[in-house]
């Protein structure tokens, strides 16, 4: 369990709120997108970027140029929302979305460590694309310079969950209106060849079978 | 077109950068799920929520009782990104994502005037699930109170759009490496009947024929 705070306790829909380490691992381990706030002359940004997850450390893809990796040591806020689908209840008030978010408050460490970069930017393509690491070319040197890894611990971390059927007022179930959840997933489509590659190269197995959700995963959330 | 400010001018990468607002507009309108930046006692925060675009003002769904809700006149951040694939370069530095995002920075004003109140959150449900307005029950006094509608303005936004193949350097292309896009979408499956309800109540067209890309952006973004 990761111990709530202040900070992470949630004031809404408390009954939501989950600080297992293993919920909030699947959820880090599903998703592959994360937005990022952080806080420049007050005004809050938030852009996405890809991440992974390493025991409990967060690794976030960004670069030298961008104004996250100019600031490493910065507050940050990450989180991580995978939306499963749409509630609809009988009351407009009842809407909702399906949905699993983890959220990570700390302060950002810029990975400076050759062998701790290269893992973390070895560890980002595996998570996003199981399998494709070991194909392509690693970056050399000035690749890496351009690139701007950062670490965030998993400590101060706190997960939101909905799942199950609409919660409508009692009142309500007899009316004549159609009610339940239209499950959402991230489909992949056909993959698109680059225009300069040569045809002979087929499509890798670990693209033309890629999907996000694992089996364990699509069992327990049905 | 969106005019540029310091805090909106893209330092990395810059010729993704998109002020029209055509494609602001796109993009808000295909996506429906935010992601906003706020700060409390120099923490960032960065939540999830519904969210619709009625012409020149974003209103965001929250509640009484949240952070954010509690905050109005609150400097936010609000993006909207959209995940359209993953970018399969021959080098690794080259791995990207195909998205299309929207970055908006304001000061939320708390919607009071129970007209726009109303009006904001029917187009809420109606922007999220098409048709659906028409047959639920609205919210009642006590309904209204506990729900937060933010505005907040469309002033200070860029965009950016990620689209095409993978972009190699020029000795790369000649790598016996698989290359391309997998192109990935925001799928529907069946809908899941609340088990409370009255069978007789037929699925409605519009949900079970719901999906997220009007023909004409499929078309344009192929």
């Amino acid at each position: 369990m990761y111990q709530t705070t202040k900070r992470t306790r949630l004031g809404r829909l408390p009954e939501r709120g989950v600080y297992d380490r293993e919920t909030v691992h699947a959820i880090l381990d599903e998703g592959f997108v994360c937005h990022v706030g952080f806080v420049v002359d007050g005004q809050p940004y938030v852009i996405p970027t890809g991440y992974v997850r390493a025991g409990e450390t967060l690794y976030l893809h960004g670069s030298t140029g961008s104004r996250l990796g100019l600031r490493p040591g910065d507050q940050v806020c990450v989180t991580v929302t995978l939306i499963d689908g749409i509630v609809l209840a009988r009351a407009a008030f009842h809407h909702s979305f399906q949905y699993r978010s983890a959220v990570v408050l700390g302060r950002t460490r810029l990975v400076a460590d050759p062998e701790e970069k290269d893992a973390a930017l070895h560890a980002l393509v595996e998570h996003i694309v199981p399998g494709r690491s070991a194909e392509i070319r690693p970056g050399d040197g000035s690749e890496l310079a351009a690139t701007a890894v950062l670490a965030v611990p998993l400590e101060e971390v706190s997960a939101k969950v909905r799942t199950g059927p609409p919660k409508d007022d009692e009142e309500d179930y007899a009316l004549p209106i159609w009610a339940g959840v239209l499950p959402l997933t991230l489909t992949p489509g056909e993959p698109e060849p680059d225009p300069r590659l040569d045809l002979a190269i087929p499509v890798p197995s670990y693209v033309a079978a890629w999907e996000r959700r694992s089996p364990a995963l699509r069992q327990t959330a049905g």
